[in-house]
């Protein structure tokens, strides 16, 4: 595919596990990225949105798990300005070619000399293997790493879509998410990049909520390096194989997220058809999917539907009681669905979130 | 004051506990409430909505608990009339005099037979004291009872208002209740006890929030009959010193309410100063107060301030990171006291909330 990659553990995580990661493209890749829409956003994010709108082609993505490098103001922003220096200086890399991710603790430093003495280490272990390294690396409290790809052929050129993903607490929808990276080979224009990202992650990462609660440093990037040599995919031309193996891998990853929600015993599918537009559909969905009492009453397998019809009428969705209409699968099982049809138009939403349970409270009550 | 009161036991709580109650005035009392504003409406709700359109004097209020009476349909409001009907051919009361609330488990039909048979049983038990029972018999999950009184003279005349409430899950704003039952003997007008009442709900039981979940059956009542014999209460004349004896009765029992929070150990007052307005002020004390992460940081005793910014962040409100300055008093005290400074302008706003605990999630995976 034309990428390498490092990871290594330089010292931010207590643990002593992978903490440093480094995706290196070999040829210049065309970028496109989604970051959170929390007010109070991250250094890295900040950064990034900076340099998407003065540059072209991007070479590098330089992650740390550990420390969020959040509600950090200008020192933050310059410790970040300053390991893409100094990740620049060991890898002859433009600085302006590389982009930063970075997910933890919020409001603490980045401790600038462990990651400066670990970044020349990820540049001499770049590999074509290395990416196994980079999802171990940029876990937090997820209990297992995740990763998906989707293949399409082109004529004769076949095309690969890779994607690694972090998360599991502090997820919710707009951004949904954690730290996902994605890498394709496609030769593929900027306008097509980005519109295949949007619309990917509306129906992915923007679909999956375990608590409610928003990041600050949410990220989603997605690099694409032609090594494939296709002809380019235009918004016009092959642009919907494309999109299709970019929406399968986000919804993958997307999945996997919610499946490692923090202390889950559930994995729970709420469909909401026949509403009045996509927008009231998802509304309803994502208030019964951060119920906290519809999300006990899962983990305590009591069918207790009387909350899903509180949630509903409180989504602020037009719903009438007599159309309303609920069906909720055995409780017992792993994998939950519920369906609720709201009788007022023909839109549909799928949202996906996880059970409340006290191993959740416990995970966050000690966190730190 | 002019009140009498009745609670009994007839069988709607398997535990055998008081479970249908009746206030009863003893003169024409005026009327003012505030209801749920969820999409789906218990039945008792538009019972009641419909006849304070209608009707100018009412006589007395039938609370059940055990039974929401919500999403029960048409059957589930036929049931609603025949209970008052029962009652005014028991009570020799005009049936449209009364009013009716229910809490409890939704989407079940009341068991009419039994609270037929306990209606006698009421009337016949009515007394000056009976209030004590009244406060019993409209629990659910609740630990303790919650009564407040506030008193003011106007002239020689003594002017009592007296609350009880119920509530300790499903307790979010607007409305943020649970149901409340106030009784005044002022003689005020209704202009000016509607008004009252909007007031101090609006910065009582709309600024408390336990988990974020919104109830179909939430209540405020308040009855005023004139016993005290006053001067007529009105907007321009000694309506402060009625709405501040009706503000202190309404804040004393919503804090009550947190305070009995389902498995709560914390009690949170989050105060946001120098937001834009009261808007946004109150927003972002919300988005804190239901963030599971903060709440959990709480029970943990765990300074996790970073969640406080991610949420403060998330709320909408406009909120610049070098200006947000946050204060948490010491974690290992029952009453933690956070202050969150927005600076963007000069509006506060005060909510609050209990921490979220493994006893909530048990609570809850059990209910029914």
């Amino acid at each position: 595919m034309g990428f390498k990659a490092a990871g290594i553990a330089c010292g931010l995580k207590k643990s002593g596990k992978l903490d440093l990661a480094l995706v290196y493209s070999q040829l210049p890749a065309k970028a496109s990225a989604k970051f959170t829409t929390n007010k109070i956003q991250a250094a890295p994010v900040i950064f990034n949105k900076k340099l998407l709108k003065q540059n072209r082609t991007f070479r590098a993505i330089l992650v740390n798990s550990g420390n969020a490098n959040s509600f950090t103001g200008r020192e933050g922003l310059k410790d970040a300005e300053e390991i893409a220096c100094v990740l620049g200086e060991a890898s002859g890399l433009k600085k302006e070619s590389i982009l930063l991710a970075s997910t933890g603790i919020i409001g603490r430093r980045l401790p600038l000399a462990k990651i400066k003495a670990g970044i020349p280490k990820l540049v001499l272990g770049l590999s074509h293997s290395g990416l196994d390294k980079v999802k171990k690396a940029i876990l937090t409290t997820d209990t297992f790493t995740k990763e998906a790809t989707a293949q399409f052929n082109l004529g004769k050129h076949k095309i690969t879509v890779c994607g690694i993903a972090k998360g599991a607490g502090m997820i919710a929808p707009r951004m949904a998410t954690m730290l996902g990276l994605i890498f394709t080979d496609a030769r593929i224009t900027q306008k097509a990049l980005q519109k295949a990202l949007g619309i990917a992650v509306e129906n992915s990462f923007n679909c999956i909520t375990v608590d409610g609660c928003m990041s600050t440093n949410d990220s989603v990037i997605l690099l694409a390096n032609s090594a494939a040599g296709n002809p380019q995919i235009e918004q016009g031309r092959n642009f919907n194989a494309f999109l299709s193996a970019l929406n399968t891998v986000c919804l993958r990853l997307a999945k996997m997220i919610v499946k490692d929600a923090e202390g889950a015993t559930k994995f729970i599918k709420i469909k909401v058809r026949q509403a009045k537009n996509f927008r009231e559909a998802k509304a309803v969905a994502l208030q019964i999917a951060n119920s906290n009492l519809f999300k006990t009453a899962v983990y305590g397998e009591n069918p207790n539907f009387g909350r899903i019809v509180a949630a509903a009428g409180a989504s602020g969705a037009q719903i009438k009681e007599r159309n309303l209409k609920i069906k909720v699968s055995s409780l017992e099982k792993k994998e939950i669905n519920v369906t609720v049809s709201v009788g007022s138009g023909k839109a549909d939403a799928v949202v996906y979130t996880s059970d409340l349970t006290p191993e959740y409270v416990k995970i966050n009550a000690q966190y730190t």
